[in-house]
């Protein structure tokens, strides 16, 4: 899904999110410093309101957020993050997850990432993310 | 699975929450203010290195968080939520998530979840999540 | 020190915040949904590491997004912010405040606040703010 | 103010730290793990609204906050910190900064500090703090 050459943690992760994968969630670009996932919201994404559960937007922003904070070919590991939900999202609906790199000093990165319904210019913002993250030279994809 | 009478609108969130039992959340206590899940990690719940992605425990912790801050009878809704990753959890592992009312002042309400790897008194802190609700008297859940 | 026509809760509140003057911090634009702040860092400023206090970096912040989100002349008040350190600053750096609406949905709205060490394209980023803000219509500036 | 034997960054940075002296902080007991500090809110931390500016309630949390988890000997500086205000603060008031440490893990720490308006068993809470920290062995404070 990731144009060739990505850094090799990048295709590793790739190739072994079994959780983003699993849950609906689809990687469809990563270059450095930024990520951009999506994820149509299902039934099985509703919550006790009727709406997507909070926990699936979550998810979905984490994982544009972990392609982005890795896509330097160093990798790195989430060590917080914070989201404010803006709109209820209903069954259905496409969302477009896009992660930018604000900062990043030393080992430390800050990501921020904006959830839309749809892909076009006028998609309303559903919940905005900002991750904080953590290079850790040493740790490996697991294969 | 919880002990009637539990608020109406406590009831028919469990029984429509199809997000959370899905992801293997299962709700095993909620009391005024209060609520504590469970997850016990899987397989299909681990990211590219290998350990439970961030999404589900984050899913985790906004559950509990979501029975505790509804737990009073009148519908109320996350506006968002931070969390902090501690400590990687790898499968096998079960997940306790304990949520506890910090505030309720006016329709904003402030919670705290602990998320540990077991149930005992010696179990490690994974995760401390805190969230944000907004009460919202006209909202039903969903049958 | 704002052109005026500005919003009447801006005007008085320029006029009455006197705790962001006493501070050191000037107001030195606003405009709808965005507002710029500037401190000089004095010796009072400096905590006991020698560097400027973290209190001081989000009073500006905070400052910013006060006037970004009264820009609108509904009067709004804070109801949380999130401040993330990046670099140490000394005595004697002009700090710039920028703040930047990102979202107002019904009476919530979310505003980023960066803060540079110095106004030139190439000032470095030294802190990253986002707050969250709360129409209040009854409320009223103090006289 | 601070019983001896204090480790020797604490009673350092509390000799050298002007800022939170200067705005009116006290600092009032550090122990492992937890710091206690007052400020009685003046005309001069006032905003435009008439309350206590949200940067003097931020600045105290931060200071018990830096004194907590520099309280282990081992100097550490905030990574950053989210605050949610949750009652208006007016002149004449004490407050009082209660910092406790939720965890600690390799160099990274999370720092829980309610701010309440007085000291007594019913003082309201106004805010509520949670600091991100790191150790940095090898910074001194300032003389």
């Amino acid at each position: 899904m990731i144009d060739e050459p990505a850094p090799r943690v990048v295709s590793d992760m790739e190739a072994n999110d079994v959780a983003s994968r699993e849950a609906g969630v689809r990687l469809v670009a990563v270059a450095p410093g930024t990520a951009r996932a999506v994820l149509v919201v299902e039934p099985r994404h509703l919550n006790g309101h009727g709406i997507c559960h909070g926990g699936y937007l979550f998810l979905l922003a984490d994982t544009a957020f972990a392609f982005a904070c890795n896509s330097h070919g160093v990798p790195a590991v989430a060590a917080g993050g914070d989201i404010t939900f803006l709109r209820p999202v209903t069954a259905g609906v496409e969302l477009v997850a896009e992660a930018v790199e604000k900062e990043l000093t030393g080992r430390s990165g800050l990501y921020d990432v904006t959830i839309r319904a749809g892909a076009g210019a006028d998609a309303e913002v559903v919940a905005e993310f900002r991750g904080r993250s953590r290079q850790v030279p040493g740790l490996t994809a697991q294969r």
